[in-house]
């Protein structure tokens, strides 16, 4: 077995994938973390993917619609979103989010 | 598909599932999440598990061993646990902790 580091944050890379949208992604066998700052009033249309995904607001309003459901994410709010399962939406001020997914993110590799 | 709900982690029942250590999980098809709150000088054994193990450090600092490594954990420090590696650890103050689970923890259901 190989002893695995302890690690931080800080240093994984940021990547804007989307304008205003600042990825900080850890990929493991089965799963993609993307922790996600956003700038505030950036958006991101509605999109789907195969991959479950479950998001975490830590910091911030965000503006998120799933399926057919639009609400206000505050910290501590959580949705779990199922794979193919429309969604999108705006960061009403600058945001932390944490969103998991299942299986990796090959795209974002 | 059926429209997914936001929810509050605030509604999620806490347990005491080791003295001091106070878990709110959530369980996915893949993954279980916990979020967990430790007493300052609250302690877990060296144990393992088949599943593997993400821990991020979110408030707080914790004493962490992993295999033959031990560290202090602070907000940013995460590390990725393989199947089996023996844990355990230690609240050197109060603290918050997400534990991402792959695959689901059955025995936490």
């Amino acid at each position: 077995m190989t002893n695995p580091s302890f690690r931080q944050l800080a240093d994984i890379p940021v990547r804007e994938l989307f304008p205003g949208f600042f990825f900080q992604l850890i990929h493991t066998a089965n799963n993609t973390y993307s922790f996600v700052s956003v700038k505030a009033g950036s958006s991101l249309p509605i999109h789907n993917h195969v991959h479950t995904q479950s998001s975490f607001l830590l910091e911030g309003r965000f503006e998120m619609t799933v399926g057919t459901e639009t609400s206000i994410m505050e910290p501590s709010t959580f949705i779990l979103i199922p794979a193919n399962m429309p969604h999108g939406g705006r960061a009403i001020t600058d945001c932390k989010l944490l969103d998991i997914f299942s299986p990796v993110r090959e795209d974002y590799m």
